[in-house]
């Protein structure tokens, strides 16, 4: 292994891409939603470049937004995560496989279940990402009318994963000698029942499925706010999170960082991984023309609605081919996203159009350059401690995904910061993750990872 | 197609086997439940000999058994259902998956969106096997300290079939034009929002995925009691049940078809398939034996605890190696399971512990016997109106498996009782069934089952 710093990267996926306009791109594919062919391309065209993780987006809603925005977006029909999961893990054999489930509306039983199952069915490359669903259109598809409360949800998603990984730790790692003489399958000396009693949950245990592969399968989470990084520092081992630059990368990353070791945690042992669209072309130049191509493909209604969420005012009365006015009424609503807008007009001179295709579609950080300025930027993220790698999402597929697998990924191997191999076999060892220590049985630990 | 009527075959499967003494059979994997080339084995084969489906049974809680008897089980492990039947979907193409939910212990949101996925996934092949879950443990790992009432359990679980089919039919078959040029992916006036609003269930809709390959997935039940006969007759389109012979049978079968007629459905639609239990030997005898050994493997201790509940008296104070004593105290609680052990012993002569291993193991309807025998009373049930084909269990795996599919099968297309090839792609077309239309999109009824 080289000694330099190692970068991992993950991708972000939905079927078609995470931009709204990216189905329209030219070559891509907007049955991706429907077809298993197309993802499995996809998938195998990461995991041979080395990818740690696949890791999919997911709502539990279709996406709430005005009609005109919704008949033009992809994002109403996708697959269901452990199904897709499940269905990908039997067409690749060491790239790991992260699931979101929600720790509001579902059964802390089943979710451990499900991911347990993965693992097994993916020997060891399962990872949860934790998360306490925002969306209020998921609150109405069940049961309720209301979203709840933000701290209550927090408060609810910790005692959750308490539940999970207790449920987890239900079996020793040799609890089944499966010994056919003497008759016995289970030693039901290994088996614990957690029986839990808090005050959102009570389940008894045990789980009906044996201890997962990598112990607990990987712990993601997507923290930004202030209990979202508490949750992350003391329960994540790899977090999703969208810093805007290298300096707020920075200052995120020491805040988790050193919120877990004041957890008690080891910080090496937390990985920061900030949501990156990487756009790859011949030139800066070409590559930026790529992303204003793809921009442009997000229907100005919806485009222009958004850009009027972003500026706090409706941009719809502004001339779409000029330049963003200077008179915009300011809000307090909206200081931040308005001040936000006004800066990446003036730096990159992006008329009204331009701003709407950028905010209708993907406004988060952004690596669009030739593979040797996209590294240039990753590694100066991971020198600076302001990442140890990325969560990449592509601009569409499968171009954006190709020009990344086969132009970025060797131009990373090159300089050493990326694995030209897999050295271990699970993601917890791809990602330098220890195993988890079951918690009822002391002193069975499995064997550390190897990177 | 053969002008006779055809039987339908689906294997109820667990990895190891349902019969609790099959891990230590000769010959067995006693590591089927943590394998995935060994399920991958059987349900090609299964697929080879042209079964409709491979159904896999579940329960949602370590069963509750004492723990002598729960260390000699190979139940205490299985993965979980979604998981594995989309990853076993991948390698095979044209049999069915059928999963079972609880409409006690889950969301429809969940559920609906699950079943389309695999759907999706299997194009077209998956099933669901309602349950109400009537395992007390499982109650305990859902929050809940006790289990809710039989009534209540099937009017929740009626309300659930609606929504989970209204959810389902949220889009039209022909939602997702995709159309690039004019930048419209979903056309919004084929989308239906649910906004259910009942006793139990509060869900907005509409479902996050396009409508399923089948239109909804095949609707298995399981009901056996008077609330659940009811419920497979308005909703099932293919009923497992358990009589214990064919008299029972054929008086089930018309009493379910009766109630679907009454309910003004076509009693074709609705498939009643028994499970039955097939063994096959070189001679009814050997097969005999083959069986008596399988129950032999029963552990005593848990097998005389099964048949003490079967008898309703202590059986752990009896002979082993004698006959059943004439003199068993009579109790109220339990006549029909009492005169059903005392009529099993006299019929095949039976010790005290053979008994056991007979209770401890599988006691329902059994097929033993030479491929030739099994397939006269298979055939004699489809006759007969008893059955229109079996919910097939194996008594020990592989080699269980493989005389079906190698011996009895051919057995049966000889005949021109049973397929010789899938004549159709989706499991609807395996079993005759119409694909329903969308209650929210009259007219748009898709092309019906071609068998």
């Amino acid at each position: 292994m080289s000694s330099k710093k190692q970068l991992h990267l993950t991708a972000f996926m939905r079927p078609v891409s995470l931009h709204t306009g990216a189905w329209r791109y030219p070559g891509s594919y907007p049955d991706a939603n429907f077809s298993l062919p197309h993802l499995t391309s996809f998938i195998q065209s990461l995991e041979a470049a080395k990818f740690d993780a696949f890791f999919l987006a997911d709502h539990l809603a279709v996406l709430n937004m005005p009609l005109a925005a919704l008949q033009r977006s992809h994002t109403t029909t996708s697959f269901e995560p452990f199904t897709l999961l499940a269905a990908l893990s039997q067409v690749t054999s060491r790239i790991g496989l992260a699931a979101t489930a929600s720790t509001t509306y579902d059964e802390p039983y089943h979710v451990a279940r499900r991911f347990a199952s993965l693992d097994h069915l993916s020997s060891g490359r399962a990872a949860w990402n934790i998360v306490t669903t925002a969306n209020p259109e998921a609150a109405r598809n069940f049961g309720r009318d209301e979203h709840r409360e933000h701290g209550e949800r927090y408060a609810r998603a910790r005692e959750f994963y308490d539940v999970v990984t207790g449920l987890w730790d239900s079996f020793a790692d040799d609890a089944f000698p499966r010994d056919v003489e003497r008759g016995i399958y289970l030693d039901a000396e290994k088996m614990h029942v957690l029986g839990h009693e808090g005050p959102e949950l009570k389940v008894k245990g045990p789980l009906n499925i044996a201890r997962p592969v990598q112990g607990w399968p990987v712990i993601v989470q997507a923290g930004q706010s202030e209990p979202g990084r508490q949750l992350a520092a003391e329960t994540a081992e790899a977090v999703f999170c969208s810093p805007r630059d290298i300096e707020a990368g920075k200052a995120l990353y020491a805040d988790i960082k050193g919120r877990a070791v004041a957890a008690g945690r080891d910080a090496g042992q937390i990985k920061i991984l900030p949501a990156a669209m990487v756009v790859i072309g011949e030139t800066v130049e070409d590559a930026q023309q790529k992303r204003l191509k793809l921009d442009s493909l997000v229907h100005y209604d919806s485009a222009i609605a958004s850009l009027s969420i972003a500026l706090g005012s409706d941009a719809s009365k502004f001339d779409p081919d000029g330049p963003l006015p200077e008179d915009i009424p300011d809000t307090n609503a909206s200081k931040t996203g308005r001040a936000g807008v006004i800066s990446l007009a003036q730096k990159e001179g992006l008329t009204v159009r331009q701003l709407a295709g950028r905010y209708g579609g993907y406004s988060g950080l952004a690596f669009v350059g030739t593979p040797e300025s996209v590294a240039d930027e990753m590694e100066a993220w991971l020198e600076a401690e302001a990442a140890d790698g990325f969560t990449v999402t592509f601009p569409f597929l499968p171009e954006g995904l190709e020009s990344v697998t086969q132009r970025l990924v060797p131009e990373l191997q090159r300089r050493g910061i990326f694995r030209k191999e897999y050295e271990g076999a699970t993601l917890r060892e791809h990602l330098g993750l220890q195993r988890p220590a079951n918690r009822f049985f002391e002193g069975r630990v499995g064997a550390d990872a190897s990177a």
